[in-house]
C-alpha cells in the first residue's frame, strides 16, 4: 500500500481546506493511512509531519504496521495523547488551525480535547477528505476487494450444503463462518442474516434459532473481511417448489438488479443507478416492497460512501466498488434480495461477484 | 426487561438534569430501554412520551421487539425523522431542553440534528445517565450474563482440544467460534485472540495464519454474545515444558489476579482494585510488564463503565459485572494474561467464570 502517496495526498486537501494540519481519529482513516490495524490510535497530520499515537497494548504492534509516521506511545489515551504532544510542539510547527474529523469524533470527546490544547490553536470541523479519496480504490485495494469477494462467494456454496427444511438459520451461519475463519479471514464483515421463510421479509433478518421452513425463500446476505478488506452479497434460494406468483417476484428482482448493474458507469449520478432499479421493481408492482437503498461503497468499511439512494448526486468514478442490492419484502410472506459487489470501470464496470442469479431451488 | 421500569428511572434522571426530554441515539442504550436490537434506531424519552425511530429496514422488527415506546417508522435516517416529529410536536409538548447523548453523538450529527430543529427547543449534551444505570444490572441481566460467561468458558475446553505445535492460531479461533455459533451464540464480543509464543507479547495479538511454535505461552482472549450480553475471559496456556522463569512469571500474574479478585468489594474505589494487582507485579519486578488496566464493565457492551484503571475513583456497587484480567508481557519472549469476570456483591464478589487457573501444559 502507498501509504506515503495517500498522506500526501490528504496535506494537499488539509492546504486545499486551509487548515494547518488534521487529527484522523476514525479508526479505517488512520489504517488506510499508515497500516496501524489496532483499535486505540489517533494520527496527527501537519503540513510537514505525520505523527502516530496509540498506548501500552501497542508497542509492538504499532511498530511493525505503521508507515510513514513517527510514533508516540502514551501511558494515556491516543487522543489526550495528542493533545499534549501538541501542547508541546504546535507552537514550533506553527499550527493554528487544526481540523477534526466531525463525522466521527463525539461531541463529547471533541470537548474534552478542545479543552487540553494550547491557547494559540484552534479546531475546525473538517469534511470528510479522506472518506472521499477512499471512494476510489487504488490497484493494491482492488486486487484485496477481488480476494474478499471471491473468499465470500466460497460461503454461498458452504450455505447451499447446508440449507434444509429443519435446519436452523444459525447453523448455517456457523457453517459459513467456521469456512471462513479456515480460509483466513479475520472476521465477518457483519452479522449474517440468514432468513428464511416469513423471516425472509425482514431486510435485516440476522440468523436465528429458527429452523428453515419446508418451504419458501431463504435470504443469504453476507460477507467476509480479508487483509482488512470487506466482501457483501446476497443470494435468495426457495426451499421447495416456488408457485408462478414467487417466480415472478424473483425474476423482478433478478431483472432490477441486473438493469441498476447496467446503469453503473463513470459520470453516472449514483441517484439514476438507484432510480433504474426503483422503476423496474415499481413497474412489476413492487415499488413499495422495496425499502431501501440499493447499494452502498465497500472497502476498508462493509458500509462508505458513496450511498447508491434516491436523489443522491454523487457521480461514479473508475475505481469504485459498490454494491447493487435490490430486494422486495412481503410481511409476513417473504422477500429475495439479490446483491453483487461491482467495480466501476473506464467504460462501464465488472462485476466482482461470480455467483449466478439464476433461482436455485433446494 | 423492565424496560417500563428502566424508562422511568430515566425520567428521573432527565428532570433532575433540568432537561424536558433525552433523544437516546447510542444502540445499546436503545437496547437497554427498550428492547430493539437492530442497527438504526433512535429513542425519544420526554417527561410523558416514549417515541422510537427507525426506518423501513425495520418494520416488522421494530413492531416486534420495541416495548413501552410508540414507533415511527420513517423514509429517512432515524435522527432527521426525529427532528421532523419535534419539529411538529415540541411545541404541543411543552419541550424546550433536549438532551443528547455527547458521548456518542458525532459532532457532525449533532450539527445536523441541531439545524432541523423547531426555534423554541435547545440542545443540551447530557452527561452519560443511562451508562450509569446500567453499570448495576438487574436481576434478568445477571441472569444473561450468567449463561453468556458459561458457554464463553466451555469454548476453552475448544481451545485445548485444538492447540498444539503447528496448528494456526486462527484454527483454534475458528473451531472456537463454530463451536459458539452452534451453542445459540448471536457473534463473537469482540476479535479472538490466540497469541501464541512471541506473539504473546501482544495484549491485542488478533488470532493470525502463525502456526503455534513448539513451545511458549499462547494467550486465548475471547467471549461471546449471548441474548445480547457479552463473556470476557482470558486464559493462558503453556506448550512444551516451562522453565523455572516461565512458571515463576506465570504465578506472579496469577496471584496479581486472585488478589484483585480478593479485593472486589462494594465501596471499594475501582482504582484500589488496580492498584493492588500493580503493586503486587511490582513486588515481583514485572511492575513494567502491565501496560493496560486492569479491567472494565461488561453487560451489553464488551467495555462498559466503570474502568479498573489507576487512580479511578468509581465504588464498586453491588450488582457491577467487571473483568479482572493483568497480565505481563515481555517483548520478544511472551505474554500471560488471566480474566475472569466478577460479579459484585452485597458482601465481595463472585467469581463468574467458571475455569480453573492452575498453568496447563500442552
Amino acid at each position: 500500500m502507498n501509504f506515503e502517496g495517500r498522506q500526501e495526498k490528504l496535506r494537499e486537501n488539509i492546504a486545499r481546506n486551509r487548515l494547518d494540519g488534521l487529527l484522523v481519529t476514525h479508526l479505517p482513516n488512520v489504517r488506510y493511512l499508515c497500516g496501524f490495524t489496532g483499535s486505540a490510535a489517533a494520527l496527527l497530520i501537519t503540513r510537514s509531519k505525520s505523527q502516530f499515537f496509540t498506548d501500552g497494548r501497542y508497542t509492538e504492534q504499532a511498530s511493525e504496521e505503521v508507515q510513514g509516521a513517527r510514533l508516540v506511545i502514551a501511558r494515556k489515551a491516543p487522543l489526550p495523547a495528542a493533545a499534549e504532544w501538541l501542547t508541546k510542539n504546535a507552537k514550533k510547527l506553527r499550527l493554528k488551525i487544526l481540523g477534526v474529523e466531525g463525522e466521527h469524533l463525539t461531541v463529547a470527546e471533541r470537548q474534552r480535547f478542545a479543552k487540553n490544547l494550547p491557547s494559540g490553536l484552534r479546531l475546525r470541523d473538517a469534511s470528510p477528505m479522506i472518506e472521499r479519496e477512499r471512494m476510489v480504490k487504488d490497484e493494491d485495494e482492488i486486487e484485496k476487494i477481488r480476494a474478499a469477494v471471491l473468499l465470500g462467494a466460497s460461503l454461498f456454496d458452504v450455505a447451499l450444503k447446508t440449507i434444509r427444511p429443519g435446519v436452523k438459520e444459525v447453523e448455517v451461519a456457523a457453517e459459513m463462518e467456521y469456512a471462513a475463519r479456515c480460509a483466513g479471514a479475520e472476521a465477518m464483515s457483519f452479522e449474517t442474516i440468514i432468513a428464511a421463510g416469513p423471516r425472509s421479509a425482514l431486510p435485516h433478518g440476522r440468523a436465528s434459532d429458527a429452523p428453515i421452513p419446508a418451504s419458501g425463500f431463504v435470504v443469504c446476505d453476507f460477507g467476509v473481511i480479508l487483509a482488512g478488506y470487506c466482501s457483501d452479497m446476497t443470494r435468495t434460494v426457495h426451499v421447495g417448489q416456488p408457485s408462478a406468483e414467487v417466480r415472478r417476484i424473483y425474476q423482478a428482482v433478478k431483472d432490477a438488479q441486473e438493469a441498476a448493474v447496467a446503469a453503473v458507469k463513470p459520470e453516472s449520478p449514483v441517484g439514476k443507478v438507484d432510480d433504474v432499479a426503483r422503476k423496474l421493481l415499481h413497474n412489476n408492482g413492487l415499488g413499495k416492497c422495496f425499502t431501501h437503498s440499493t447499494g452502498h461503497g465497500v472497502g476498508l468499511e462493509i458500509h462508505e460512501p458513496p450511498r447508491i439512494a434516491v436523489k443522491q448526486k454523487e457521480r461514479l468514478q473508475p475505481g469504485m466498488v459498490i454494491t447493487i442490492e435490490p430486494g422486495v419484502y412481503i410481511s409476513g410472506e417473504g422477500g429475495v434480495r439479490i446483491e453483487d459487489m461491482v467495480l466501476v470501470t473506464e467504460d462501464g464496470c465488472e462485476v466482482l461477484t461470480p455467483t449466478s442469479k439464476e433461482l436455485i431451488i433446494i
